[in-house]
């Protein structure tokens, strides 16, 4: 794909070298899985953003038999070499949208060494799963909080959902504060995240991660008619075997599933189990 | 509420009578609770459905202190006598919605005995919880189930789900055999059920009792602008409150989250997790 | 056509027949005709239909010619052989829709012998003709019945239309009681006929077999905007040639042609002749 | 109703005058009636537009007992005088659309004399009936013809429906040479005759008085979601008491019930009967 | 372009002759352009329009080298013979839309003199520029004043605008009685120029011709939901790049820009610069 | 309003002050009054933003009758005391709309001296003229800028039009990459600007400064059905007397008036006049 390590192999080939020495680290700490997921500009280290997630913690070691560094922590290193001369037929392999992706041609990595611990566990982090969902859409949430931000002051929560592959749906929980505000925060978050195809937008008092009070909030506070954005003809990811994949063209759908201001607000209020003062001590006390 | 206790209560009435003999039975057997949960006609004993359920296996017994039945394998029975000349004011109860009803006019039970297990369970059914949602969402999935059948021939699932209180949102699963077949199966669904106000269609490869599946389906099968049906000014629950709860009026919304047939399959298609002969031989040894 | 006399006909040359003894019937009672035209199942005998809607009168009669039974009151009977082990190119035939069908290759019906009344009427039944139309479309009304009491109790006429070859347009009269009915009724009747493309409704002063009537309600009583229902990519009869006919793709509409319930009767009202007791008297004798 | 007699008493009012002679005719040549219906200007004799469409064959005869003319061959004249200082409640009395119309304070006719045929028939010309209709629709009909013509070469009829109260519905029949001349058609009728409500369009081989042909043209050549126009917010006859009368405020809806250009025309054909030559001549020889 | 000049060559052709005199005028009065410009039907001499509009002014002269006459009042006349022998490859040029139009096979015409006044002016007219729009445009205007006079009785202004190439803008301002009347004059101005794609309407106290005001107007008197007519598939000029110009199908927009009658008319004013009477008359001595 | 100085008189007066010294400037540079026009937040001094943009060379000067900095450069500076115990009826003005605001009760300024130049220039800014207009659109501009930056890479221009009054309209020129490109930039600038009540996107090849070309992009680059953007609802600028303005509520439409890209761009290309070499080395000499 023609990312950060494409481009490196190019400038590579360019210098007449034959192969690159690589880590392919296995099994480590959160942190170092979310940089690596980041889109970070080319030029930044990934490294550099995990040791800031990490507050300056993150050690690197060298490696035995390659020249490339990993994160002193992992579970398991495999040292390669990356052949620039030479491809193979890679896949199918199942990407993001839980669909078989095509076959590409792809260079060859050749092992040349492994540093391990001494019962390490090997971390399989499954294609399309939820692992592999939260480390692409958590990395889309910020942005999409500071343009929700422009538009009404206090946000709750973004939810890039797992059900949606981490790409496709967000729900955003915020304080409304006029009735026309929900529309404004759909297109900022469409704005913000090119890609979407579906969004939702819900109160504050519901969690945007909780997926069963988001469709309470559908069912109790949506009008279909009226608390709709349809959007055809907009670019979407081509991720989305829906849409008009060649073009990245489909059809964006916003939800404004918040209630509406002008009706009596107890009507929408969700019923809460009243405890006793004396409960709420001892539980209050466990917590 | 105007339903076959109240009207044996006006019977009762006419008759000259001061109370009603009436057993409260808490805690038993499901096949029992969904029975009371049925739209009986009136006529119709639930005892005879409950029994039915249970393959003729239902037992009653004779109250101790009133002219009641209640089924024997009962955790706990009240025996009470539904006062004709009095009524208190009840509630606020919580309503199936999650939301508070309003309080109303009852008649009171005057408890004249106990029958009990000796360690009894107190079967606590915690309004709009899962339990009443299922209770009241499950009885009416047949009907549902007949009318789609009407439409397209193979059904796979019927699903009133819990996150639409078990009134509002219905998920179907059906195998499609031409383009159109979904939108005529959404019109069945509303059709047998007029109370809901937002149904979902998906393939038979999803199951609808899954909604992260669902989701998926939305995610990857659901084109905004063609496959959305929207109904403004038609009958809705008088439970949803974002709709005119007095004129029970507001928009229905049915999703087609099924491929279009004209595509390739494969790009729609769930990978799975391949497994060998021999895994697959120790799996099944264990099932 | 893949319908009962074809899987006959499969079945007879499996067992090495040559031809089928066969009697075709001209000039019966018209429950015979209904009968012949209902889409009862496979192994349900037409004849016991036809008596069954006679009040068990229908009488056969055993054929001369051929081994085969005619109802006994019939102008004409043709006995023939449909041989097996031919097929000739038969039509274009006009159908329902009142345009030329394709042309088919069928087998032929050797004609060994007549069976007549003496002055017998040859009832010729026009292709697409009112009596084609009505015997195609009545047989559909009871389930269309049925599904709209599902949704509101009364009733009071289904009326598949002559204008719309009795297969594609339906006029259904009943009882409004909430502003939301029409709607969900008209989801009723698209889901009891799948093949249907427009439905109308029509408060139950309007006769739904007047079709002045109907357009004068559609003149006072609806609203373009508010009072329709519209459901692109439905499936349709593959009769409709505005539609896809291969995919039995096209777009269903529905028509509320029903007073809005908020406002005041009287502006809707149909003006009726006032008659003095004196006339009524005379017209009530003569009635 | 301020129109030209309205007019005229208010000028002899104004004059002083306590009354005007009139003569109300009944039973006369349609042309005559057609010409009394006409929305001709102030200051045009309706009788020099009867005499046009007569040929300039109207007879006037002077009445004999008031200063008035009538039309010679009347069955009965009414010969009275229209009394300007007196008004009393009229009505109420049934309009166009078939409802009742509100009492209105209308001047007294004082009858001073009678002029009448032997055996005169006396016309009763029912409100709201076909002949009330046909005279209100027919005088708006050649207007609609004209703006047509502009948009279209050939028209084959225009028809202001009776069901539409010759009011509110117009259905026209032209030769369409462009996919898109349907449309333009659709908005030169509502041009040409602002009050109007619904417009159908259907193709030259449609006859548009023949409402079970035009509903034909509807099921076959119709498709919901692209051959119609939709224009809420318009101003509609305030006879519609489905909109907002006070405002004059509805929404129009057009029709294209044509062939669409790029299909076969074959498929939307109407079959018709073919005949023998020697039948031909026969039928020719008696017409 | 089969047009009045390719009519008159083909009967040219026809009678057997090889050319046709023509003079080509360069630099008149507007009034002769305009005659050139409008489509008057053929038979109708532009000369005699042109000397209508000129209050019965025009001199035309004799030319000298051909048998053709000229405006008298010409800068320059270019004498000529249109071969009808010969055609040769023409353009492309520019056309009315400001884009390149194809090249065609046009005849020849061969210069045989030149009449001039001594310091002549060449009048070159810009194609698509503002020149050759209004010349366009405003012929087209009579016919829409006149359609929306038939709707609201008092008409402001009609302005074909430059920006729409005076062939698919107009714009329309005019007095607003009745709510919903402006939708009917959109539809009366699209009657009138079938080839028109979008339409504005603006109340009178807009000038037509002022496209800031225009833009203001929809800046505080649209509602995109309400005050916008959609008409898709529709005929439009075929010089629109953006439909489908074979078919000359497109969409046409209507924008009701007039404000909403039941709002305080003062919010919607437009504040003027108030003046003392003492500027006023100074004012108004220089006017 | 409750802004900056009305936040520094509260603090005032809760000190106990009576009066504020002010000057106000009229006549100087831009900068400063673009500065002053920006929505810097409180604290930042505007004067700071003005030096900013003039590079520095900001020079202030200390008045003589007041405790106040004024712009060195200015034309007139008005020397006064805020009185902050008395106010008076203020207005009514024009505002941004070009319609009259409210009354409103204002603090008075004392005038207590003035510094001018000699023949000092007086600045009239017009209320809701062009440069009333500019100065609140222009500083809306660059945060538009940025949001469609990071939808699609190559913008041209931004456009607050004066025709919008600088805060309803705008147009942004971009260079188009993908077919779904427009959508996501319209909602990009409605979340950039919330206020914003239109937007239109163009082509990188028109001018967004141009209005004339603007319009001639929509005349033949838009089509009505599928390249608009209706979002009713929304919130918008209570400046919009159309809209709700108590809720602030409105319809935002965006306009997509770019060419599709699968059709041949010659068909879309803007005709120019084409200069020969000597021509264009003239032009260039004296450019």
């Amino acid at each position: 794909m023609p990312r950060h390590l494409y481009r490196i192999t190019q400038l590579a080939r360019e210098e007449g070298l034959k192969s690159l020495d690589v880590a392919v680290t296995i099994g480590h700490h959160p942190a170092t899985l979310l940089a690596a997921a980041l889109p970070a500009s080319y030029g930044t280290s990934e490294f550099d953003i995990a040791n800031r997630l990490l507050g300056g913690s993150l050690k690197l070691t060298q490696c035995e038999h390659v020249d490339a560094l990993a994160p002193a922590d992992a579970e398991l290193v495999l040292e390669g070499k990356l052949r620039l001369d030479q491809n193979v037929t890679e896949g199918p392999f199942v990407d993001l949208s839980g669909t078989f992706d095509v076959q590409r041609q792809q260079p060859v990595i050749e092992l040349v060494g492994v540093m391990r611990r001494e019962d390490y566990v090997y971390h399989g982090l499954l294609p399309s799963g939820s692992e592999h969902r939260l480390l692409m859409g958590m990395p889309r949430e910020p942005r999409i909080w500071e343009y929700v931000r422009n538009v009404v002051p206090n946000v709750r929560g973004v939810n890039m959902t797992v059900g949606g592959m981490g790409w496709l749906h967000c729900v955003v929980s915020f304080e409304k504060f006029r009735e026309g505000d929900p529309k404004n925060v759909l297109m900022a978050i469409f704005a913000a995240h090119p890609s979407l195809k579906h969004a939702i937008v819900v109160d504050s008092d519901i969690d945007p991660y909780d997926m069963q009070q988001v469709e309470w909030a559908i069912a109790t506070r949506f009008k279909g008619d009226e608390d709709i954005l349809l959007v055809p003809g907009a670019r979407v990811s081509s991720l989305d075997p829906a849409g008009d994949q060649e073009k990245e063209l489909g059809c964006k759908v916003g939800i404004d599933a918040t209630r509406p201001m002008f009706k009596d607000p107890m009507g929408f209020k969700r019923a809460e189990i009243p405890i006793s003062d004396k409960l709420k001590e001892i539980l209050d006390k466990h917590n």
